[in-house]
């Protein structure tokens, strides 16, 4: 089930000639407009920021005397923070706006916000937004780099990245490996970027779900699809799990979180189906009890928190290669 | 119409000593209270601090260790934002406060705010506010100078500095300059802060709104009036349109937006009625299509911006000049 | 009425060995689990960082490259401002974090934020919750070190350090100073901060406040009590004044504001009976006219205000020893 029908790129990871690649003044939008060199590229540069955080004296000065602006229009704790803090360890000036508080309210449009604090000599603008595309759209008028941190059901490229860095740091490689992916595909950013990402990567990607929640036009997604977990969790090198967004749907798509916590949640029983070796990821926040069991979260916590550890050195890597980087 | 009646006050430029100006400690409260000279200092400080916003690094070591306040009542971004850059610039730290999160929910007065604020060694205060004069109390209060960033329909008075450093830079002086002045003359604090200064400065203004959008006392304000646009248009060096300030006024004070825009939008046609070297200006976000045309805003877009950059210039050179200059 | 029944501790100040007390990596979850030296500790290190602020550039290198959160479930202006500038002044990155912007609308648990938060690499949380006992409960989770910003009715301990700084700082000593607490005994965390430190420190508490506003289990606070305010102001060296706490108690707890400020509202005719040299605190907001009459707080203003100066010192403090002092 898992040996994918579709005929993945195949990636020279000798080849590649990083020479050319330069992000300098670039957007990142989506996992959909990186090369397979250019996503490495992000990996290998998170390496050496990661061990910044470890450090006693945590910030470096390589973005002295940049501004970035965090421009939410969607509540989030984890990537504002997980943002504001990467540039801060960089040492950039982090201003944060939230749609509740910006002069939104007064008519301005998207469009004139965003020029405006490009007028304010902005460096770099991280978005978020509920609405897919948004920061796709804004890219096109801003004259300063936009950094895609979510958009609607669309894409989460730096999620993605941040779930690639730890399964290359958990496994070693990424070519040739096999993932399932569990849960809500269609609500889920995640899920998305994920599937892009590994496509490129030359990793075979099998999702799981009830079918109410894939996405139309999943075919060109290039990704095997079964409802079976209990069977497709055996080949897998990684299961990532997503989480249920209660708040995204307002329609019911599946008759109880029981009846959907039965034939989706990791259980031990069903982690025990795995290989010894699987890596379980979860993008958080966790709803524990419905797509992963309590016993299995405990267990597996340290990975899930591994990720967010990761995810501030992948967002310290994007901004340097956006904003500094050679 | 443009010739005004009133006897505007001659500035000798060359004459004006400014060894005895000392903005140190003193608040910035409206342009009520600035002399010519003042603004002028203001206006010359800021040239050498716009081009620290166009340096690589952006950023120098003037407030190293000041502690300045934005304490906004009142939704705003990009007046907040453009302190906030501007303070971080300097290198002060920055602290926001807004009202949804303050402690006011608690009945504490404004006073014990600020004056708490202060005995945190606060060495500024940013102080927004919806209702008119509430700087201007607060400021008798406060052991540490604040600095109006808009209250009511009153003044804003860092919006008119920029607005006269976009003028003076792109017409090369601003004494005998004619400026219309076009829309809600009422609700604007734009308005009324520009049209002190510029009384001040010698520039002769004339407004041009429907008698519903003109201010009690406006005789006061020494400008002249008019409700032809298009008569008005053809002496003015510099036409500022303001913004319909719809979520101000619950009371209607036209009949329809269209038979607004009829008479005041700023269109193509009007504009060619204009000098051939008139500054368009507008203190921003725009109404497209209300105040004006969609093909002049991006036609004069440049302008708008500039004024957006400006803003950050004025606010380093006032930060720097109350907090650390001589 | 104020000669304590209860045994107070006595406190050796010239034993006490400060060679063995070591706040770094450590919680600070209230009063209850300090012990009279490292009280001390605090009180005498805030003494030196008390003068940063005071200086023309206040800002010491000693938090460098460190990350504090101010995460905050409660509104709060002065606490987290308060918190906020003593974190930048030790040159710490401070990211603020506030309920209603958090991902806690997606039903993530608040110990998954701890931890994700603590995976960032984070170096303190510094938590304010509605509820008593969060901190304390999520300290038990976080890796890294949770200081209580206030929870519910229960603990404020950074309030009841800078009180006791300000009282030893007027006073010249603690021990023995016998202290009149007036309010809303059963809501304040002041007030139960301030009871636990005082009783280890050897100073005897007198409360005085109706009935209604007296917490249940009060004998275990070793503190006396009293209805007649004008009789026990006499023996006092400090009056401490609390805030009633309108926002907090839907219930009624006395018939009319009139009638409770008759009683304990503390008036200039009151303050006549007291010591001369008598200290007055309150730890602000104050509602002038309920528990401090107008023409005594502007008296007293300046101690109350210097109250809020400390509590900035205490807080570096604090920091300090938990994050890089030894």
């Amino acid at each position: 089930m898992l040996t994918s029908e579709v005929d993945p790129p195949v990636v020279q990871e000798a080849d590649r000639d990083r020479e050319t690649i330069d992000f300098r003044g670039r957007d990142l939008l989506g996992m959909e407009e990186l090369t397979p060199e250019e996503i490495c590229t992000i990996l290998d540069t998170a390496v050496s920021f990661k061990e910044v955080s470890e450090r006693e004296i945590k910030k470096v000065p390589t973005l002295r005397g940049k501004t970035i602006i965090n421009l939410f229009f969607e509540a989030s704790t984890r990537t504002r923070t997980s943002f504001e803090i990467a540039g801060k360890r960089l040492s950039a000036d982090v201003i944060n706006i939230s749609a509740s508080t910006s002069s939104l309210s007064k008519g301005e449009s998207l469009r004139d916000t965003v020029e405006n604090l490009a007028a304010m000599r902005a460096d770099a603008l991280v978005i978020r937004h509920h609405a897919a595309g948004v920061p796709h759209m804004l890219a096109r008028f801003s004259p300063v780099p936009v950094i895609n941190a979510g958009d609607g059901a669309h894409e989460h490229p730096t999620q993605a990245l941040l779930d690639l860095y730890t399964i290359r740091e958990k496994l070693g490689s990424l070519q040739g490996r096999q993932v399932l992916i569990v849960g809500d595909i269609a609500s889920s950013r995640v899920a998305r970027s994920n599937m892009l990402a590994m496509h490129k990567l030359g990793m075979p990607v099998c999702v799981c779900a009830p079918r109410t929640m894939l996405p139309l036009g999943i075919e060109q997604l290039h990704v095997d699809y079964t409802s079976d977990f209990d069977a497709a969790i055996a080949d897998a090198d990684v299961v990532m799990m997503l989480r249920i967004q209660r708040e995204r749907h307002g329609e019911v798509l599946f008759p109880s979180l029981q009846e959907y916590a039965e034939r989706y949640c990791l259980t031990l029983e069903r982690l025990r189906r795995a290989k010894s070796e699987v890596l379980v990821m979860h993008p958080g926040p966790i709803n524990r009890g419905v797509e992963i069991a309590p016993e299995v979260t405990d267990r597996l916590e340290s990975v899930i928190l591994q990720q967010v550890t990761n995810g501030v050195a992948v967002r310290m890597a994007i901004l340097y290669l956006i904003l500094g980087g050679s």
